[in-house]
């Protein structure tokens, strides 16, 4: 029904995760109102993204530079690091602005269920680093789900007799939330976490 | 914050009609997941569709053949034409393969708020056409707003004298809607339109 190079476009735009059909029609057709300058300029970015784009050798966070814009900085607490499992994490923490320490992105996570083992997320070059930085606290910034908290323990395991402390992110019900559709786990975390108020 | 490439990804993405901050945040990052080969035909999809893609010169139906394929297509009832505002909605209309006439796609509505006049919508490129066919019936599918309106007279009154029947889409509650949030001119016009059953 769609001319050939309609369809191809909308396919290609319904393989981006989250894009369903009807969106990937919507900018499919839009692209015809765009000027050539514009369709140009967008294929050249997503040449360059592509050819650019490459993980801090440090820390894995995306960058085009020799070293990623957080290990570059002297201004960063060097002696906290948080431990994120994607590289969107960083820009997510980075766009709060108030965390002042280093990041490690991991591969993923721990899933036993999906066959992704220790091995297989680059925890050998996060102990390595560990051993060589000397920091004094890691954040384990994990996705709060059964995978992250395998990797939590894992981790917190493989950096047993090393003088670091190691902390996770609070759990608990989200700001704004209504309280009668916060589900189980989560209520019974915040209870278990629960904080004095002083 | 983002490294440039990234950066500019993410303002391209969102220049689409429908794509937020947080979804071209996500697209962006996943070209980095994609092989080169996927990238470059993404790259020259965008290229094909803009040089291939013109308005079809009999019914303006978007096409990359001489003429479209409705045009082309002798099986099609050629008495029955229906007027659309967006190239887009014959193929919503053609997806639901029940509609066995012609298109006529004119550009946009009617709005003297934002000062498009009916010059500037073609309508005399559909009075040629009408004149020059014969058409039993035009049904105007135009959008159910005071400018889908004010088109929709317009075009009734140009077509005045002619031997034509004028229809419109039937308006009123759509199916499956919950009665409680009907708008009120929406239920004004279900009201008004009320069919006997029989």
């Amino acid at each position: 029904m769609y001319p050939e190079s309609i369809r191809n476009l909308i396919e290609a735009f319904q393989s981006f995760p989250g894009i369903g059909e009807k969106t990937a029609e919507r900018m499919a057709f839009s692209i015809l109102d765009f000027d050539d300058e514009k369709v140009n300029l967008l294929g050249e970015n997503l040449k360059q993204a592509k050819e650019k784009i490459h993980p801090c050798p440090i820390c894995n966070t995306l960058t085009e530079d020799e070293t990623c814009f957080i290990c570059q900085n002297e201004q960063r607490d060097r002696q906290t690091l948080c431990v994120v499992e994607d590289p969107k994490i960083v820009f997510l923490f980075e766009k709060l602005g108030t965390y002042k320490g280093l990041y490690h992105v991991i591969s993923g996570l721990i899933s036993p269920l999906e066959d992704v083992n220790p091995e297989d997320i680059g925890l050998e070059k996060l102990l390595e680093r560990v051993k060589k930085e000397k920091f004094h606290e890691i954040i384990l910034a994990l996705k709060p789900s059964v995978e992250g908290e395998i990797t939590a323990l894992y981790i917190k395991k493989i950096l047993e007799g090393m003088k670091v402390e190691v902390s996770r992110l609070a759990s608990g019900v989200p700001i704004g939330a209504d309280m009668e559709y916060i589900d189980s786990l989560t209520l019974e975390r915040a209870l278990e976490d629960r904080k004095k108020i002083s």
